[in-house]
């Protein structure tokens, strides 16, 4: 679905890091055009690197393409970098005083009224802004590795920043797909780093104590309460767990076992030479036979896999997605009735290919229901017809399967109505994949499949046929009639029960 | 497909709350007997809950059907619940001397050989041995809330309990699904509460200081670090963030934040009735809009979905699930040749329904992809035959949707060879719901969808059509003569390109 011509935003990234060049990626792949400031000489490589992970998970979290790519320009200065920037993402190494020096930098250059947020871990936003000329422009926005699949970001402004700043700087977080947790009131470390410093600490103890290795202890976080965490949190974990008596009740059962010695509550391990190398031994053995590239990999895979299972769930950071989903399909142009409708335009996400190496046979048909069911919706069967009681069922399905389709491949549905009158709708689908060459240029689509279905109108009640609305019926008569000129596919198959 | 009758094992729950009933559920849907004592009168109600939870969710992990569900017999005592049960497995409230009554009594009448797991979070086996005649057979055996789905469970023997009890405790474990961690040592708490612990007493610090509320917790957690840590654990996470310079370098880089005042390290919170109010208010806001029945079955709809999603990666808990689907595959019978084969018998999953509330018609080719990958399998086009560079591709697919599925029913594909010679292969497949009736009993089966399936063998490398091997076309043309016996389908569809 082509996007019309927007206005291009443009962010400036400070600090070319795993960090850095995770936000930058996010901005990029969002249709953002980005700056990027690193001194480092190796920083192009680096980022190229982030970027070449980002492009090949990031798009697998969508059902709808995302826009154009934006452009990426290296500048030489801070000062090039900003000036024409609405947003500057500082991910500078954490020292006060660098970060004073930048931002004070970046003040000097930037527009006026552009905002910049800080990924800083360690520093609150009152000692951020006491070193720099303008800190009503200065907010934390601290994210998490990778940057470019995880949407949470907690935003702790300076206290002279205005309300309307923070509602700015948080839709520009939504615009890329991120979901902003504005924190009540500062404090070191933030709200994440608080958790993950608390159990750092103790897996250190597990470690140098000799009851746990760190595979051990990594085992039973990701096949315990870190699978039990991706979905819901503590408290409503526990809120469950409390039963219907609530969590006052939870607290009463479980309260006192905080008095127990249950952690290493009052001491932390000295970070010697023999803890140091008796955890990065552990380490190997557990992880060294993959390189970290490697690991990376694994991991998005993983982190897309599941959020994109808890979209289908509709909970969590699924329901993120599917707000940026919402998000990209309003600045989708609407169609030209003469020709086949665009249906469909997405990335073959990561987990629809199978051991043949290439997308599995049922997602061939899995596009031509979303292409139907996209169909049904600009006709007006959509979500509100289906709550009021009635849809299409699918009959019968024909599919034909010319070429194979990978991962990360652009496709898009062009369906043909073939009839649309009365109880039936048969629809003719074709798969593209959308030619795309270096740069993004166009190059000539390739037909990977085509499918036709039957289906029939029915009322959700009586799980029977039923007649559609006039509304739709007028909608189907109108493309009919416009699709009769097109071109009819050779062989049909579908229709004719046996 | 058809378990041949295996020997049934039995096992005794003693305490039948949440934790009792979730190992209930996941002893009883793995074939096994189960005998429960629980003095409270509700017993046989809350059990009942529990059940009904762990049978909606739990067949959804797998692939495979599940054996027949066992006999559950809620018991008067104890004695007669452990009388001829090989694995007693104890959850009674967290008391040490009711623990040491009660298994004193488990082991005046449990069978010799018979093991005891304690579901205990508070105890060491030391301390659970201490008071008991045998303490030979004692194991801290500690699950996670939902023990029917969360995989991973510690295990800590008494110092008594022999290497070979040990290793039939943990093969028991992994028999009913799960991922049975043995302890080094023994610890208060063992590991994993250790590390809730650490973040339940900072949660309630930034509840009590303001800095977020139970849904900020909750979000920054679920929509962060706890997403990661569903798939690799803390120092696999960390190991990445190194970069290749690995974990030592990572220590380096961050070891020294342990010194900063990031965690309220020396204290704990006064859980007074301000705390717990205020708590108790704030997750009212968060969740009290659902029932806790509605979050369990939120929480296990998404724990199966996320489950399935790792499955699909073949990585923690997703592998423990192809473990266990490859263990139930091991009990299926052979096929009669004569016959359309059994090659799919399996609960649609949770995760398979769509908005029109019913199983998605992409999931009907998913299931004939499948019943033909099991047909492949069946003569000799298995893993093995595709990592040496061979398989078949599908060309064509023809769909007759005849009735609705919905999550939950267990169905069955029987696929019938229409033609299997030279590069071709022909397949007919019929997908049954299994009419299963109250107690489990067989009705008749209902047809639900057909798929014709025309498949053209390939060789991977060039990825175009070639001839299988000698032994693969024996086995077809054998099944071909067998099956030209059987009546054929009224219509072809597939086979002829236009």
């Amino acid at each position: 679905m082509t996007h019309p011509a927007a206005v291009r935003r443009r962010a400036a990234v400070i600090g070319g890091g795993v960090i850095g060049g995770g936000w930058l990626a996010r901005f990029l792949l969002n249709g953002w055009d980005v700056n990027v400031f690193d001194p480092d000489p190796e920083a192009e490589r680096k980022l190229a690197e982030v970027l070449a992970n980002a492009r090949r998970s990031l798009p697998s979290l969508y059902d709808v393409a995302l826009p154009a790519s934006g452009k990426m320009r290296l500048c030489r200065t801070v000062e090039e970098a900003v000036a024409d920037a609405e947003w500057i993402q500082e991910s500078v190494p954490e020292r006060l005083e660098l970060k004073h020096r930048v931002m004070t930098q970046i003040q000097a250059a930037m527009p006026p009224s552009a905002l910049i947020g800080s990924s800083t871990s360690g520093f609150k936003p009152s000692e951020l802004g006491a070193g720099v000329p303008r800190p009503e422009s200065v907010l934390v926005v601290h994210p998490f590795n990778p940057v470019y699949l995880l949407p949470v970001v907690e935003v702790v402004p300076h206290a002279s920043v205005t309300e309307t700043s923070i509602a700015r700087a948080q839709e520009t977080l939504r615009s890329i797909g991120m979901m902003p947790l504005r924190l009540r009131r500062e404090i070191d470390a933030h709200v994440a780093d608080r958790f993950l410093e608390a159990v750092w600490r103790e897996a250190l103890w597990l470690v140098k104590d000799d009851i746990a290795t760190t595979q051990e202890i990594d085992d039973v976080i990701r096949f315990g309460f870190g699978i039990r965490w991706a979905q819901m949190g503590l408290f409503e974990t526990y809120r469950i767990a409390g039963g219907e008596a609530g969590m006052a009740h939870f607290l009463a059962q479980f309260g006192p076992c905080l008095k127990w010695p249950w952690t290493k509550l009052m001491d932390v391990p000295d970070l010697d030479d023999a803890l140091v190398k008796k955890i990065s031994d552990q380490s190997d053995a557990q992880s060294g036979m993959r390189s970290i590239r490697e690991l990376e990999r694994i991991r998005d895979d993983n982190l897309v896999s599941m959020m994109r299972a808890l979209k289908g769930r509709n909970w969590a950071s699924g329901r993120t997605l599917r707000e940026h989903d919402d998000r990209l399909r309003r600045e989708v142009a609407p169609p030209d009735w003469s020709q086949p409708i665009l249906t469909v335009a997405r990335t073959v996400p990561i987990d629809w290919t199978d051991y043949n190496g290439h997308m599995n046979e049922a997602k061939y048909l899995d596009l031509f229901s979303s292409a139907a069911d996209r169909f049904m919706e600009l006709v007006g069967c959509d979500a509100a017809y289906v709550a009021a009681g009635s849809s299409y069922f699918t009959a019968e399905s024909h599919l034909q399967h010319i070429a194979e389709a990978h991962a990360g491949e652009r496709v898009r549905v062009l369906t043909q109505l073939l009839a649309g009158s009365g109880k039936k709708l048969h629809l003719f689908h074709r798969l593209f994949a959308e030619g795309e060459g270096a740069g993004g240029a166009a190059t000539e689509a390739r037909l990977l499949a085509t499918g036709e279905q039957f289906l029939i109108h029915v009322s959700l009640e009586t799980r029977r046929s039923s007649v559609p609305s006039a509304a739709v019926q007028e909608r189907l008569r109108d493309i009919e009639s416009k699709h009769a000129a097109l071109p009819r596919p050779g062989r049909l198959h579908c229709g004719q029960r046996d």
